[in-house]
């Protein structure tokens, strides 16, 4: 289902060429002033066209309120925002519906909606559906931003690069060669309260993990040491707990801040691994679909050579997601 | 919550120490008899005490059905089983009461439960409940079967060595230094319909990821390529369309057969990064809840110097049950 | 929450005064052409302003539909459609602030949302939300349809009355006092098949009953029979069965249609008891909530007399989303 | 589903006939002490066997909890509780497996599960399975208790015989003859707070009904007033406001403590309609199943003659889910 949530319910919805993409996110609680400006400008940080490392498409991205609020105050209803669609070309996408671009969703859309697909613009399935992801993301955000926590991101490295100017030449690169190239994002949960999540289902990595890969290109999430862990010896991976300023803390933090599912307040910390933007210039391999014959493909367009920092609002809004979900969890907790 | 899927509901329950562990497993179309013999032999490749690599502790895991079944055959309503606890020595954990283990979830429980937590043998965050998730699991592989989709795992590491007999030696070596190491799982489903799964939060990354880190000890998850995108070329990393066999297929698997959080027919193939078993008899530094101050803890008990390999049967339970929600899932999307 | 379903979900949002209300509704299969035209006379049935017997207020009710559609037909993700709030004056409801309108969720609002209710014409426990639940379950509506199931409802009674010309003299009689008037709806599902439902939650009337007193004013449901089962005796209340055309029929339909919460395929019949519309011009007691001393209040505005006749399309929604979605949870259920 | 709630989950298991019947209650918080002995009292008010006046058949309905307890306390995960199902004759009902007792689910289960359904005793569609419905319903009425909530519940009349002298030996005088009666169950829950439930799907009618209509036998419900609204003025049905102690109470309570689906402090009451048991000695007609002949049916074994007294427990388990539910719910709405 397209809804996130236990405590909170996220409902996205919308298609890259439908009329708007929007959001419905229940659960705030009334009594909450949303501050415009601020949640304007983690938006900005997804949008498009801001520089030649992605894409020229020009989305405002600006979100219309339609319910929720009273006086820019969430009144305890569900709050409902829509990003009209206006830079749409469908033209560009009329071949796809039967020759699918290798590494996007063309093909297995078909299959799934029966060949009703809303092929243009890659429907459903366009990164464009992340802005409304980073809208409810971005409220819980700045939910959780009043409760003192901290979520932040960064890019990790751009095709193996941890050199951040050398992987911006390599974007340039890429892009002038007609490709693309993948990345590493990390982000990090600071200040939160111990005791959230649960065992089983409930764990925070579930909650977190399960989010994540509703962003496009997320082929991989691990949480603190990660998949270093699997290499370690118990000795080295269990984080001792020591106590500082009177509070339980560990020692280091292989665990990325969850144990048994639950923060133990120290930084919850996990990294996305994110493929290459799959529209690529470059010649591949596809089949047409309704001769079923091979044929090559060149996808055109307006496209990324590289989605991940584009992507880091994105991580922050799952997590944003997920903890605050948790947190809003936890208040029922006590007896 | 301890509940997991949409279209089949796994509710799992019970503590290390408690009377029983067990699940509820609803959504089983009436007409399907469970052969109880392959089910048993599913569920001991996950019991302990049957190798030096493993735990001492005797648990038979042979589940009594209370419910769902009517001679043998499942008739449409919540199928129910149980596993007793029996070898169970309480006393080997009040200690850990106040003086929480490192890598465990002792302190992270604490406060999540307020300070009434069932400490004993690590309560509900137990590897134990790891039975319940392959008797639930477990029954879905068998519906699978009767589809024709095949689910496998194997190890593909432990220790960082991927030679298993010197993964073998490297086990016995660890558990006489009283200490234990991870190591990782891939898992693959064949003959998987495409179609499967959906965009967002729909996913089959996020269906099997949120399965995935429910079970102890899992700190990453990687579909296809995984973490290796993020270091690869567009051009690379796309899977190129072709034709075998009248079917389209591509030609490589990077994507790990979901394209757009959807299944494209090619296999599903998943890999799960475990940490070392938290229980480790080296000493360790923790901190004594009731009187704050530091403290060092050596964990002595039964316990798997490696639990990678038992995790085997926890990874194909975790891609049953999300392979078959999303199978029963398609039904609904013919018009 | 604002969410109902298990196999579709219909996420109802936005507030009487708010930019629109709307609704989004996952699960549609892709490929289904939407009458646009019928929806739209479904509609129109609940709409008011088209005569004296009810209220003032214009409202077109048009929706437009912002996604889940490609060239008016689904494509499988969801359907989300907006009616904008134009003839809004929202100085009518300031008074009631703190002045809260008896029979109305003024005061229980204003607890809930901890005083931060959007208190504009009703907020969200506006009738005028009755849009989006006929939006919702008009398109199941029209997907039933398809199925050959019809659903019809009317009015058996207003104010005791049924004969329904003297009805509406007392309809015109209460409004002419500054008072209203409650009455009765029963409503039909013909030419459902047998089986949909199931054993306790799953019923069908916990589906039908839990979607019904969505709508505002509802105050009592039954099926079949109803409350006059409760003074028969079970010799007279079973519906003993017999062959007709070959089919298993019952011979009186006491049980509404449904049995242990299943379809027995007879017609499916339940009556929702409705009460007067709370806001009337009639000097009634309330409390000022900033002074708390007692108060008169007398509700002027522009109010439908009797609600009920406009509520038919409601109930017919309701019974729509209701069957709807059993009828795809019944897809699940076959081997 | 067999599992109710939003906060808490409530999960039902079991058949008539199958080795046992239980439930499963997670989201109740960690501290909680059990007592058993109010639980197992609150519990034998369902039990049958213990009066002239319901079935022979001899439960002893005592739970064994398998799970959520540490020491009698609550720790925080699902409550798993069973019932043995012991003095089980299945013979009994090997016959109705092709020929169906009217008023039963029979034949719609026979539908629902494609001919596998468990007949045995009625199934999972038995009265019997109210068991776990009140174990989890009396843990929840503990819990309020503690809140200072009060439910209660009583019989209004037994076919229509509101005198109760007079409706005993119209019981007495129905099972002379082969037959049943139904009744009518008010129940009230007092000292609720305001605040509880919201508008829509979310309303306390909503919740309540779909539990209440779990219970085999009810036909209708009514908040308040109920159907007498519908023959009302608004004048007369609203409840004015007025102050006593320095509170916000209402002059009368035709709403039944719900105004827009959300509790306003006034005892919350509803009326339950039951219909007369299904299961007469007296000859009724029906078909076989697989001759498709018409052929009499006369329903021997153990029955209430009229389960309205026995349905008292499950009317007050009902109002305890929902109240207990809401209550947790409403926790997370205070910013």
């Amino acid at each position: 289902m397209s809804i996130y949530g236990e405590n909170i319910k996220l409902n996205i919805f919308g298609q890259s060429h439908s009329a708007a993409i929007g959001m419905c996110l229940e659960g705030v609680p009334a009594g909450f002033e949303l501050d415009f400006a601020e949640l304007q400008s983690f938006m900005d940080r997804r949008a498009p066209g801001k520089s030649p490392l992605s894409t020229a498409r020009k989305e405002s991205d600006v979100p219309e309120f339609l319910s929720g609020l009273k006086e820019n105050v969430t009144c305890g209803v569900p709050i409902t925002a829509i990003i009209r669609n206006t830079d749409v070309k469908a033209s560009d996408y009329e071949e796809y519906k039967t020759l699918p671009r290798p590494g996007h969703a063309d093909y297995t859309a078909k299959i799934k909606y029966n060949g009703f697909q809303d092929y243009s613009g890659g429907g459903a399935f366009s990164g464009r559906m992340t802005a409304p992801l980073c809208l409810g993301g971005g409220i819980c955000k700045l939910l959780l931003e009043r409760e003192g926590i901290k979520i932040n991101s960064r890019v990790l490295s751009i095709g193996g690069l941890t050199d951040m100017k050398k992987a911006e030449e390599l974007i340039l690169k890429v892009k002038a060669q007609g490709d693309s190239v993948g990345g590493v994002i990390e982000c990090t949960a600071e200040n939160i309260p111990a005791g959230l999540g649960g065992p089983l289902f409930d764990g925070m990595e579930s909650r977190i993990s399960s989010a994540a890969f509703a962003i496009p290109g997320v082929k991989g999430i691990e949480f603190g040491a990660g998949a270093k862990c699997a290499e370690m010896l118990g000795s080295e991976n269990n984080d001792d707990f020591t106590i500082t300023d009177g509070n339980i803390v560990t020692l280091t933090n292989n665990c990325g801040g969850v144990l048994g599912g639950i923060t133990n307040s120290m930084p919850l910390v996990f990294r996305l691994y994110i493929k290459p933007t799959p529209s690529i210039a470059k010649k591949q391999r596809s089949v047409d679909l309704s001769s079923m014959e091979e044929k090559s493909i060149s996808v055109h367009g307006r496209h990324d050579p590289c989605i991940v920092p584009r992507a880091l609002p994105c991580a922050e809004a799952v997590a944003a997601l997920a903890v605050y979900d948790a947190l809003l969890g936890r208040k029922k907790e006590i007896l």
